[in-house]
């Protein structure tokens, strides 16, 4: 059974705790808009395009409760998280069909839809980069969980695995959250794709002794230039990676591409609370006079970025800007 | 009162426990050369020095045990753990002295003091490179824990901080075994340092933001050409500062280099248990089907490191195998 990180039927969002996994599965079911805006900024659900479908189903939940209008719903879940654009884009699309009197439900039905669909449009792309690549690293989690359905890093891997391409993965453990060893390695481990955890500082190690063919991630907000934001040590990956000559992909749906953006200084970087850094589990590791720094993304220079991987293609650097705009312009 | 990792007093090695800082203070008291092994392979004691000079009591007390030859009690410590050269260099000090029919405990004693007093003139050597850094990066623990007193990292640290520098220290927090939150958060905090403990994963955030200055870490073993071994993360962390400009020193005792190895292809890196990757303070976080690869070294290049850090001086990577040669032949 594929993995699915939300659904929504007559009015109630069922929600995977992903705070809760590999541990236990729980299913929340969220009524209301402000319990939806909860469970986004506590990172219950998590993931660029997965938040912005949850958003997006947030929105008809507003609608739904009868005190909201577009604007004040559309506010109030577009302060959860600042980064990832799917929120916004998600967030955005309901609330026009919402303010033009159209069907809010149907709205996020279609929203969602085209996510799922792009994601597997982006595992026929991305495929066949990884034909030849035996050992692949990846961060974070960018797969069904963080997609709904599909993936987005995960998504060619899975594809290249169905075409009888022998993969190995690399999962970074991706500290504070560690969404690489409990979410990344439950996807893996589910379909029985051979993977192993490391410690985020590990990959540097296996980089140098010629262990990694290639890495793919997903984003959360990529700029017209080719910047992009992703989880929070994606940035070394990438430079340890051009360092070694490992060709580096990332991987995302058309909702992260924020061509209002020009460059990824203009991407907005949330830092969240240290305690996430200070211990673990609700233990603390760190004595108690000692603070922590907690932002939970960086920014990537386009640079270092060798393709996107996009439902429409594999896309360079320096063509992205002409491939939004043929995009906004339309076919 | 300073920090002092172990102590040996009439037959005991008293030996601070380095697992259950900084919760717990528990000072662990060994009679029996095999204790002292136990507790250089669980990490009780690490840190390159530490461990050289908690094997040289090891073999102390071997010899009062009145069961061990010089060689077999120099062949069960060694076993413990291969990376840090400081190991066998505390045993062999002190194996030599009692086959030579010399007093065990006065070579132990010797060797202690002489590792102190070099990480003291490592402090006074490496506090000029500080002056004008007011946020230094370090990796792991390279203080009093890992050195017995004074630490080499941290003693320039401490050096350029009682000389009125203002200094500021992101500790990265090092997993799998936390000692950067767990260790060197607590040296710093005795001594009211300012710092900030962050996920390793979040350094390039800060380098690639311009928040870093400088960046010093020890080491475990530094062959001749320059390339050394440390705490895995340390290979990233040098690709990320000389990409950023930064500059990168080691700080180490003369023990600390090999001038038998040629390169740092000659040095063995430990791979510790999955267990330290796959789980958290005895909680497991990763799912039961998954598995994790454990190294606990890299070996960074020479051609990322600024200077080294000697007690007798700032020594840059190109000048290494002359200072090396110059030591050997002696003053």
């Amino acid at each position: 059974m594929a993995v699915r990180a939300l659904w929504y039927r007559n009015g109630t969002l069922f929600l995977l705790d992903q705070r809760a996994l590999p541990g236990r599965t729980v299913v929340h079911r969220l009524r209301t808009l402000s319990a939806v805006a909860q469970a986004i900024r506590t990172m219950e659900v998590r993931g660029a395009p997965s938040i912005g479908v949850a958003a997006a189903y947030g929105m008809v939940l507003g609608a739904r409760e009868g005190s909201y209008r577009p604007d004040t719903a559309a506010s109030e879940l577009r302060a959860t998280r600042p980064t990832a654009v799917d929120l916004f884009v998600g967030i955005e699309t309901v609330r026009r069909a919402w303010a033009a009197g159209r069907d809010p439900e149907a709205a996020a039905n279609a929203y969602r839809d085209r996510i799922v669909e792009e994601c597997h449009r982006i595992g026929e792309a991305g495929a066949p980069l990884l034909a030849g690549a035996h050992r692949v690293l990846t961060h974070c989690n960018a797969g069904a969980l963080a997609t709904v359905e599909w993936g987005t890093a995960l998504a060619p891997i899975r594809v290249a695995r169905d075409r009888g391409a022998k993969l190995f993965v690399w999962v970074d453990e991706t500290r504070p959250l560690l969404q690489g060893a409990r979410l990344t390695a439950w996807e893996l481990a589910r379909e029985r794709i051979p993977h192993a955890v490391i410690a985020d500082n590990a990959a540097g190690h296996f980089f140098r002794t010629g262990q990694v063919d290639a890495v793919i991630v997903g984003a959360d907000r990529i700029a017209r230039n080719g910047d992009f934001a992703n989880k929070i040590g994606t940035y070394e990956k990438a430079v340890v990676a051009r360092e070694n000559g490992v060709p580096f992909y990332v991987a995302a749906p058309w909702s992260t591409f924020d061509a209002s953006r020009r460059t990824g200084a203009a991407i907005p970087v949330e830092e969240r609370g240290e305690d996430e850094v200070l211990g673990f589990g609700g233990r603390r590791t760190t004595p108690s006079r000692s603070h922590a720094r907690n932002p939970a993304f960086d920014v990537t220079p386009a640079r270092y970025v060798t393709a996107f991987v996009t439902p429409d293609g594999v896309v360079r650097p320096g063509a992205l800007a002409k491939a939004l705009a043929r995009r906004r312009a339309g076919p």
